[in-house]
């Protein structure tokens, strides 16, 4: 048994008129609960520190540059990383990155994950955008990840922290198998990962009890297939008059869902979970070795799609 | 709309005693009830002709190569043919398939898919064998697929057919994401397969109730993740003392059960499956050609696996 106690932080919705102070304090006071409630690890969700504004159209860059950080730590995220380090606890924090690179300025949609001294041992930008680039004049609200960020540079990668082999992913990451699978191919035996999901889709008419099916249907995919545990954190609730669906949860290697949010708001949900519960799996079903067959998977990374696009998008 | 009424046909228990002429008498009333209900396709289980026989070691390779067709249709699945040509029913059968390749004799775990007046349009020989090859002389019964049968060397299709495009795996396969991707960039609409799980699991101590859960999730996510129908057919129930789970069960696009089977015995499970409905979701969510990034899934076809197998097996 390897047990970790680990937390996934819900966050209710954030408002435009939130500052980054007032969402750092009720940051902090979900690591304090979690920490007296023993947990090592905290998971906040993606873009944690401000409303999606991505599904605001914004003519002037700089409107769009005013939601990311240029260094984190920074001035108003310092707290909580001082806080991981006097509590012991771990975090994973999602957030709006700005970054020269090369001489040329790149936004990322990023997360980072520390140890119980507040150290960042790793840190993923989200590789699968959703939404659309160009503005849809008609539609209720915009999801203009594919505008406002660039395409992640990090790829998929795990890291050795908190006893245990960590992997990290973000929202709509969650729904592509392939996420899993490059996290799984490299043993990770928790994957930890945010999401800002709106309730409505602005694309077509979608019954809204299926976003949170899609969801839950990821995530326990994921966990299954890989025999990994999955930690979803979610910003939930209404923001800017917008809903974004909840459900946080933790899944367990057998796909399980072994603990869930049952609010919309500032919520933990808490799991001890044993990393070595999927060995079993990984031993015998998905014993990848054995059972995995390549040299028929080849269409997965020879093209991106067999069938051309016929969505309007710039 | 373009309406396919397709059943799942659930087959009980074959015992070893029951000859394959009598299993095609119970088929061919499965048939006849579907052309009474106006279904156009009829999907049979994995290994619909025998008992699932991988269950048990035997010495003598002639008692395996018992269980296998050397020809289909042969004279005891004839009659299935006549019957869909004079129905105008397509269907899909899986069986043990002894074939010679190059002078060599190869066993397959095969399905085919007939066209609606009974002509085979399109085989497939499982890829994803599972269990293992040696006896295991502590383990209440055998999984002996590694032993029996050849890796399938056709890979995973899809056929223009009954006016979609239709895909093909077989049980295990439908646990692997891989399976699902290669067959949606394929552009699948419908995914059909038959199976034949055990309740128990041997290899370790493994609550019931999860072989029925990780079936499902299985079926689901692959429909979703690939916004394709799943059309997945059980041999259930008792079999030589052996239960094996049923939950036959058609899944829409959007990976949600439509109908699934309420007993352990023949059953037909029906629904009009609409071609089109997961065209929305190829647009958008799923629109592989805007979303994926295979330049990040390169370990997916580098290798089986990075972790060495840990399983004693010959």
């Amino acid at each position: 048994m390897r047990v970790l106690r680990v937390a996934a932080a819900q966050v209710g919705g954030i408002q435009s008129t939130e500052r980054r102070e007032q969402v750092v304090e009720r940051l902090l006071a979900l690591l304090e609960q979690a920490a007296a409630d023993h947990c090592r690890l905290v998971v906040f969700p993606e873009l944690t520190l401000t409303t999606f504004f991505p599904r605001t159209f914004y003519g002037d860059q700089a409107d769009v540059d005013a939601w990311f950080e240029t260094a984190v730590p920074g001035p108003e995220t310092a707290p909580l990383f001082v806080a991981a380090r006097r509590l012991g606890v771990a975090f994973h924090l999602g957030y709006a990155e700005l970054v020269r690179q090369e001489g040329r300025v790149r936004r990322y949609n990023t997360a980072i994950l520390t140890d119980e001294t507040g150290a960042i041992v790793g840190k993923y930008r989200k590789i699968h955008l959703p939404g659309h680039a160009r503005r849809l004049p008609d539609a209720p609200f915009q999801h203009l990840e594919k505008r406002y960020f660039d395409v992640g540079d990090l790829g998929f990668r795990v890291w050795e922290a908190l006893g245990g082999t960590m992997g990290m992913c973000i929202c709509n990451d969650r729904r592509w198998p392939e996420t899993w699978r490059v996290l799984g191919l490299q043993g990770a035996e928790m994957v930890v990962l945010g999401y800002n999901t709106p309730e409505e889709n602005i694309h077509y008419r979608e019954p809204p009890h299926l976003r949170m099916f899609s969801h839950r249907l990821s995530i326990q995919a994921g966990a299954y297939q890989n025999a990994t545990w999955v930690v979803a954190a979610a910003k939930s609730g209404l923001e800017d008059g917008h809903r974004l669906i909840a459900g946080s949860a933790i899944v367990s290697p057998t796909g399980e869902i072994v603990a869930e949010a049952s609010t919309e708001g500032d919520e933990l949900v808490i799991h001890d979970c044993d990393l070595d519960f999927g060995a079993d799996l990984r031993r015998t079903m998905f014993d990848f070795a054995r059972h995995r067959r390549p040299e028929h998977y080849g269409l997965i990374t020879s093209a991106a799609s067999y069938r051309p696009s016929t969505f309007q998008d710039g």
